[in-house]
């Protein structure tokens, strides 16, 4: 028999901000959002975890009017004036140089950083994979935060490489609308899978 | 000037149960999982977005010695005893066939359908990103229920997709094992990034 240790359980009133309650928000008030609680959502998102710790997700945030009049152009139109509405938009990018940071950040095999060197196939399926699921985390530590998000996948990811990556290592994935919803929601929350259409056992 | 609805934030121990204080476990204690917990994973994760709301992730429990000794296998020879240890271990996979629940996951536009029928390659870029994504959101829901995950990438997708998903729909992308730790982390946490090789602004 081995011993536990106890983990907290998060309460219902977290659960509800975070999964149960929330709703993706598509139109803003033009209530603030300062850094500082834009760089809280990182502090938070980046400590769940990655593929060998390799963390290949990258924040642009847009929010200064100079800002979005390069960002939106590069969004779907329909997107548009939910984009123009947010405080703050977040553009998530994987890098596909996040090897470089092995020694530090993987120090019991500093060796994978030459090995990714070498493999651009094998950092494809580490950005591929890792990227998306660290915006997961990313979208629920904008939820902690008391802060709606309105994640977009429509947007012309080649323009805004360009305009805002001109390196060429990060590949824009997911454009996050973030900021406090201007009214209640305006339509009923689409039907989830039921648990037998997702759930088996074994 | 817009009236904004206020968010509830969450609190600091919540934060710490889901962000900065969780670690990947690796040895699981004897104490049980039930069926019902399980179940709650799924009851939270599911209501985190998609996109389009497609939802193409689908989960397999696997918690029976039976259902262990068909998994073991296929993962990596040192995930085995991590698994072995776990009383729960979920495989999440993607389900190629996602667009069939289209008329009832997303009345509004029932006809896409018929698109993802005729366009594997976008059914596939579907399942590549939500896929991750959700796995992020599943990560983050086993710990608001006060319990330890312990993902991994390390197993034969293939070998078990033909174990446990002979009908060749469903894809596994990772490996949670699930349950409560055995003892206190045997190493310190990697080094996350620093924000300022993360985080840019416009």
């Amino acid at each position: 028999m081995t011993t536990s240790v106890p983990l907290p359980r998060v309460g219902d009133e977290a659960r509800a901000a975070l999964f149960t309650d929330a709703r993706t928000t598509y139109s803003f008030a033009d209530t603030a959002v300062d850094d500082a609680t834009l760089t809280d959502i990182w502090e938070l998102a980046r400590w769940a975890p990655t593929a060998a710790n390799l963390q290949p997700l990258r924040v642009l945030y847009v929010r200064t009017p100079e800002g979005k009049a390069r960002l939106l152009p590069h969004l779907d139109e329909p997107n548009r004036p939910k984009s123009a509405s947010a405080p703050a938009v977040a553009v998530l990018a994987v890098d596909n140089r996040f090897h470089e940071h092995i020694p530090r950040i993987l120090p019991i095999r500093p060796q994978l950083k030459e090995h990714f060197a070498d493999n651009p196939a094998q950092r494809d399926a580490i950005t591929s994979f890792n990227g998306p699921l660290q915006a997961g985390y990313f979208i629920l530590a904008v939820r902690a935060l008391g802060l709606a998000a309105g994640p977009m996948g429509g947007f012309d990811a080649a323009g805004i490489d360009k305009e805002f990556f001109p390196d060429g290592d990060r590949h824009s994935v997911l454009v996050v609308n973030i900021g406090h919803p201007a009214g209640p929601p305006e339509f009923d929350r689409l039907p989830r899978l039921a648990h037998e259409d997702v759930v088996t056992w074994a």
